[in-house]
């Protein structure tokens, strides 16, 4: 009775494909082929000691048990996590539609125009809704967001200060976020209660919260002014919903917003992932961190949509960096976008009105009742007092079913939301002992009349068009049908290893019992969420040798930055703080970079060899230069480049007799599962990224999660608790303490504290849980075994026709090759950007282009692929080489040939004239593509540099479109 | 605190449209209009008696609440349902995919090609496994199947007797159905007991199921030789997974197989819906009721498929018809194929050695417990004699959560399965008081050496090709991205009503609650269903104002078949057995007189006016020549033209005083609902369909279900449980009785069995239930008054450019109008069938063609298409009415312009040459079609002829589909 193995379905090639894939790389099996690329080095013998192989049906079984150990209760909690519908159509047709999910990053904008107008639609909704010009395309949370903003104050501000002025109504883990970030930059943060105290003489920016945590609505008109008048930046952290009905940051003079969208529509999963969002006004938007969508025009100047400012900070500029953001939450920004969408204006002001109406009723019960609120200003929000009397109200409420909000000892938070009901309110009045007022009790507005809104919003037609379900869901389908996703074919992207996102991996991500709970909910109620964090930290240390691992970063730059954090913890624990220098190598990954100047160290490159490997003779001479100030090297393994490369274990061994800390990269990781392990052949410290090794969709541009592991003397300086004491929520609610790393006067390290929520995006990570669950150990190691076949079958078949860069033991590669066109566009002129855009007319996704290496493509396959797929592919590569040839032969012209003149639509294949100098049929059916299965893209090649001349980053009017 | 409605998201047009649409149409408000429309002799003016309309999110947390009242045991019921592992990524982009589940019957071949090869996979899969010639696109169940397979048999015979011989161990419920369906035929249905029993003299079919019911695998060839020597017909009704193993159907001689193919990964459901098959051998083909798809060329000379012998039984031949079944399960039928196509061939013989082995491991374990068994020889279940302890066993294991089949009260089956692991073994074994035996005890296979299978099958590459989870979903994204469905644009289809499926009303139908009990469960595991059956039941009874309704018809034309036997029952209960004319107007859909035939009923035709209307007089005159013999008489209402008869009440009450009963068909109740009661104006049963007013979809071909709902008279006839005493199944499990409609020994009514399971297709009731919840009685007023409001706003808009056959009051229409194009027909040779393809072009599903009168269209709007689409409908309209005047004129020629020439692929209009006598553009791009959104056929207009003529129902090998 041994049931089908999930690997048999995860891995794309059968038995009899890997044969013919061994034999066209001339190994007899895939162990010998792994004997050979991996270096003996770093390589581990032993067998994963993780549970065994559980089939799809066990494994959701066993989930569908830790899902019924949690206890989903209504959530009125707030804190910047509120209850909200997800409508239906959103959730069948975005959330779990794999037209949306398994998308990549719209860096080849011609195949990616459905996200793109969907993302802009997210960007018109924050500029719209904060009164601000420019939005980006989402953030990782309100709390990184609002760090975000203190930098990006840091950058404009004309202020000389060092000092950050927050709000002691913030939300307490944004406070602690912030602080986190400030101290390795030098920023002083300093909390005011803006009720009471007096802002400071000099300060560059100042954070305020509207409306406050504890719920309070507050004018902070005259804030704003006086810090405009010593040059500061005001960042306003500001709700959506009830900027429907209060003046947007942007009225009263903000210069940047930021928060979160959670409430349109995205559930609350513990936590994460939701789309935090940034908007800033005119002047600032060329300073903007994260992606950010704009509209330019294709090659027939019709309107079309791509990344804009990508040479700003979207491709991370290393050390000049300011920001090591490089994804936004494109899946949750969506989800939100069209939650908007679907409500439009109306809609939303009425959910608006519905919350408010719910709280000033609930107020007017609890006044009605004896009881004192704390602010006679709110929107869905009240703080109670109840002298010494809070946890017993509390727990009262949880006997009810409804988590509320402890402040102190003497403060309870409730907050409302559009799934409050009057059950819901009743069950609060029982728990405080007031009773029920009549249904047709009097409850005036909360809202001061001068905060009114009155500016309209939303007024582009995409919001009022698509309200009922049909147009909804006709409007998905229209833009899930522009993209390329990997439900269509192979995206054989390096460095991004988009494998399978398994059905059965997606699945329990819907399931109330994940998708419904606060982060903050009492510890009972979220057994089941703890013991599967746990048991998937466990995991993934015992796969890669670490010795602990947190969760909490809810993406690899965050992950990055937590671990380089922890060396940094590590070293002024040891009275070592001086260590501050970085190496890294000339082939990282940008972000390295820009992460390690966010810990504040210093970057110093080390040159890389012919082959792309590391110079260890310029290693030696750069650790000599720094050895006393060495804080770290960061590496990629295997490299940026797709090798194993053998210096690895003597380069450990350099930094580690220097006093120095090795951090390596886990982009790689799916080259090393089940042979090698970070943790042993010499790492300190990784961030792993669950949307590439561990099946995380993309999502249509990130990120996953980026989890950071560590050896045990690095251990307790990994993320610690946002809702800590030390983390920033002290008494009374305000933010108490700085938790950046370091120790605090007991001795202990005080964690740093990296996202919002203490397990980060929790809400997905049943997808790597069940990812490992069903893969066992076996399943890992045949994984990784047929990534490296298959990225060396590749190879084989494709080096007689573009040369193969970089190449390890016996001209092996490891999980990814890189073909080299330099010397073809050299001779005939066709770039790299031809080749690429061709390979949409044959029906595939482009590979990497240009990184690590300029002129190249980076091509990873994957073990997901099989051997059809594979060959389809290859096969595309060497008929673009032949047609590459006839442009060089001179027999199509330089400037009007297909590579040229790709991707074709079919608006241009079918128009009446064809002037072209080659024959329809080769525009639009070449290779040997399936007439039927064709992807045709809505739009030409898109001409950048014309959009980020002309900056329009909201949905365009519907005359734009209109035909000549 | 009012929550949003869900009217506002399933109505289309919002209260601007509706101003607009009113203005076109000339009256204030909906309500005036419908005033005018409706007759007041049959209009009700209260208000419906249902729960006030609830939200999404109510309805689904109601829902919840009733799936946990159900509780999903393991069930080893056995009985023709079996547990089985729907694949994940079958569940998430078929079953939960609205691409699959929006899509109507694949009349328009162009633009159903994928569910049209889905549905050959399916056939090709039944095929291969029985070992016959031709399979059709599957049967409503196993029991109707094995109905069907019996009057094909008769019909095929060539023996003159009307006896019908069934093996004594067949399924209980398929025999219980065999005896309701023969006796109104006058066949006679003779139990034998295939071990011991002698077969008759004479009969004309033989009926064997194989495995048997208790599960014993014998070798059925001699008494096939028999049967054949008689002249009789032999069908085996056998099970798809045991012929993995053993020898098939077609190599024993058998003519017919039947059966049902639930357990290749369609979730029980409490029943159904699943796709049953019926497949028969060469010589038989053209005799097959039901839907057969096959392979045919399209203009191109490429292969295409579409449904073949139309001409058959497929467009109903009215009471020539031999066969009422007009649809085939499609959705499920799709399921089951891809589950043939994910596992292969292998993994097929892989599950079914599995299933085998646990059956066997089971019953080493109880022999070794010195229990004895009814048969050495057997598949997957056994039945163990157990003296006297029979519901002992069978509580004992119920405790430890095992559902067994209790035979009676000395004989417990035990069916194995997929599913089946060792932990549920041990459930039994310990229900039986054995021991469990040894891990590694030996197991003898239990299989006859002699009938073990030789054959290949499942050789197609089909089978072979798409077994990695990445391979699967890409194929599925493929065909789906053929097919036109609801989630592109708007199906106009007169009388078929394309109306919303909202996300909501289908999300229940996956949960587990739902999804995976067994029809035959123990009642205490299954309240949560029950209720929701009498609370749907109770509605559907108030909407149209019935006393009793029955879910049991799994399609609309077993809801007609059960209310004439209603009416039958009735009759002969009052000693009227001679009652057996039915009078079916000249306008009525086929399937009335095709039911009627079925019922045993002669009829009768009444003639109509040149309105469309019956003709009274004629109905006089008819009721007159068969006053003593009048059964019935069955009316569509609105009429099948679209129209509010005014003559309803008249003609009820001629029928009545006649003796007669009144059938009115629900088919159109969309006109209704909020605004006239059948039930109340006149009319005696009707049968409704939930697919069409209420919101199953059609899933690719439907059915949905076709409740039956009468007044209190008849109520005692309406279908009966399938496992009733009465119903079939008597002591040891063998059928003791007849179940037809009539009165028992006892003088109570034995009511008919109509389908397989009690409730039908139980597992999609959720979807009516969740759309009458969040509807409430306004909110289905409120859709029925806007799709009447569209309908006349299509033909107020369109009246202009065709004419508008037939209206009622004040020349209004009720929710459909029928355009004419006979006139431009003649004029221009433009005919119907041009148009409907052009509407491809302009990306439109075509109208309903040439029904009920040839040469026209009739378009049903429905309430869901907001004005937008309407009106990009109706622009579509006009272009094309300006080219036909085109074609007219002389400005195209009659044999090549676009209309002749439609739809036009992107094949063809891309192609280097182009000769045609309009630019390639006008083939493209005609009219207001956005470019982006751009659907192209994947084939070329099919030629449906040429198929006929060159039957091909199989897959096609792959070298058909090369390139010339």
């Amino acid at each position: 009775m041994t049931a089908p193995q999930f690997a048999d379905r995860h891995v794309g090639p059968d038995a009899q494909d890997v044969r013919r894939m061994l034999e066209a790389v001339g190994f007899g099996s895939v162990d010998e082929l792994m004997d050979a690329a991996i270096p003996e080095v770093i390589r581990w013998h032993g067998t994963l000691d993780l549970p065994p192989a559980a089939t799809e049906e066990q494994a959701l079984a066993e989930l569908r048990e830790l899902a019924g150990r949690n206890r989903v209760a209504v959530s009125m909690i707030g804190l910047g996590y509120h209850g909200t519908h997800t409508p239906a159509v959103i959730r069948r047709n975005v959330l779990e539609n794999p037209a949306w999910y398994t998308a990549y990053t719209p860096y080849q904008p011609e195949i990616s125009q459905g996200r793109l107008e969907a993302l802009l639609n997210f960007q018109t909704m924050v500029t719209d809704l904060t009164g601000l010009t420019t939005a980006n395309a989402s953030m990782l949370d309100e709390a990184t967001a609002a760090a975000e903003a203190m930098t990006l104050a840091r950058r404009a501000s004309k202020s000389r200060s060092s000092v950050y002025v927050v709000d002691a109504d913030t939300l307490p883990q944004t406070y602690a976020v912030i602080a986190s970030r400030a101290e390795p930059l030098g920023i002083e943060v300093r909390t005011v209660d803006v009720d009471a105290d007096e802002l400071p003489a000099e300060f560059f920016g100042l954070h305020l919260q509207y409306p406050g945590a504890g719920g309070a609505v507050r004018d902070h008109g005259r804030l704003v002014e006086a810090a405009h008048r010593v040059g500061a930046l005001v960042t306003v952290a500001a709700d959506l919903l009830a900027l429907t009905l209060l003046r947007p940051p942007g009225e009263i003079g903000a210069d940047i917003a930021a928060g979160t969208t959670q409430r349109f529509g995205v559930p609350m999963g513990f936590g994460g992932p939701h789309a935090g969002y940034l908007a800033v006004r005119g002047g600032l938007e060329r300073m903007l961190p994260g992606r950010l969508v704009g509209v330019s025009r294709d090659a027939d100047a019709q309107p079309a949509y791509r990344l804009a400012l990508q040479t700003r900070e979207q491709h991370i500029r290393r050390e000049k960096a300011t920001s090591n953001i490089c994804t936004a939450q494109v899946l949750l920004a969506v989800m939100a976008g069209m939650y908007a969408v679907y409500h439009g204006p109306d809609g939303l002001r009425e959910i608006a009105r519905r919350t408010h109406a719910a709280a000033t009723r609930l107020a007017a019960g609890l006044t009605g009742g004896g009881l004192e609120l704390a602010h006679e200003a709110f929107f869905d929000t009240v703080t109670v007092r109840v002298p010494g009397r809070a946890a017993q109200v509390v727990a009262a409420a949880a006997q009810r079913g409804v988590n509320l909000r402890p402040v102190d000892a003497d403060r309870v938070g409730v907050s409302c939301d559009e799934t409050t009901t009057e059950a819901h309110l009743a069950a609060v009045w029982a728990a405080f002992g007031v009773p029920a007022p009549p249904a047709d009790a009097p409850a005036a507005a909360a809202l001061p009349a001068g905060l009114a809104r009155t500016s309209d919003f939303l007024t582009h037609p995409v919001f009022r068009t698509h309200h009922s379900e049909t147009a909804m869901l006709r409007y998905l389908r229209r833009l899930a049908d522009f993209d390329y996703a990997l439900d269509r074919g192979m995206i054989p992207l390096g460095s991004c290893t988009m494998k399978l996102n398994a059905t059965a991996e997606m699945e329990p991500i819907s399931w109330p019992e994940f998708a419904h709970l606060h982060p903050y909910a009492p510890a009972d109620q979220t057994a089941g969420y703890r013991e599967l964090i746990d048991q998937l930290q466990r995991w993934l240390a015992e796969v890669t040798g670490y010795d602990a691992v947190s969760v909490q970063p809810n993406a690899g730059s965050q992950g990055e930055l937590a671990g380089l954090l922890a060396i940094r913890g590590w070293h002024r624990s040891r009275g070592e703080a001086g260590r501050d220098v970085c190496l890294i190598p000339a082939s990282a990954h940008g972000t390295n970079a820009a992460s390690a100047v966010m810990a504040g160290m210093r970057v110093v490159v080390v040159a890389c060899d012919d082959e792309g490997n590391v110079d260890l003779v310029d290693l030696d001479t750069k650790i000599d230069q720094h050895r006393d100030r060495l804080a770290a090297i960061m590496v990629t393994y295997p490299s940026t480049h797709g090798v194993y490369e053998t210096g690895i274990a003597s380069l450990c061994a350099k930094v580690h007799d220097a006093g120095g800390q090795v951090y390596v990269d886990g982009a790689n990781l799916n080259a090393l599962l089940g042979f090698a392990k970070p943790g042993r052949f010499g790492a300190d410290v990784s961030h792993l990224n669950l949307h590439k090794t561990f099946c995380i969709p993309h999502g249509g541009g990130g990120p996953g999660v980026g989890p950071v592991a560590a050896r045990a003397h690095l251990a307790p300086f990994l993320p610690g608790d946002p809702l800590a004491a030390g983390a920033g929520l002290g008494a009374a609610g305000a933010p108490a303490g700085s938790a950046a790393a370091g120790a605090d006067a007991s001795g202990d390290p005080v964690r740093p504290v990296i996202s919002a929520a203490a397990h980060g995006s929790a809400g997905i990570l049943p997808i790597p849980w069940a990812y490992l669950r069903m893969m066992g150990a076996d399943g890992l190691a045949r994984a990784t075994g047929v990534a490296v076949l298959a990225a060396n079958y590749v190879a084989a078949r494709l080096r007689g026709h573009f040369p193969v860069l970089y190449a390890g033991n016996k001209g092996l590669v490891a999980h990814e090759c890189i073909l080299d066109l330099r010397p073809l566009t050299k001779a005939t002129g066709v770039t790299v950007d031809d080749v690429a855009k061709r390979l949409i007319d044959y029906g595939f996704h482009a590979p990497t282009m240009s990184f690590p290496v300029a002129g190249t493509l980076m091509v990873e396959p994957t073990e997901s692929e099989d051997l059809a797929e594979l060959d389809r592919f290859c096969a595309a590569m060497i008929a673009i080489r032949a047609e590459i040839d006839r442009v060089g032969a001179g027999e199509w012209p330089a400037g009007d040939n297909p590579l040229r003149n790709a991707p074709h639509t079919a608006a241009m294949v079918t128009a009446d004239e064809w002037e072209h100098a080659y024959p329809r049929s080769v525009a639009a059916y070449p290779g040997e593509v399936t007439r039927a299965g064709k992807y045709w893209p809505p739009v030409r090649r898109v001409d950048g540099a014309y959009g980020d001349r002309n900056l329009v980053c909201a949905c365009p009017p519907p005359e734009a479109f209109q035909e000549d």
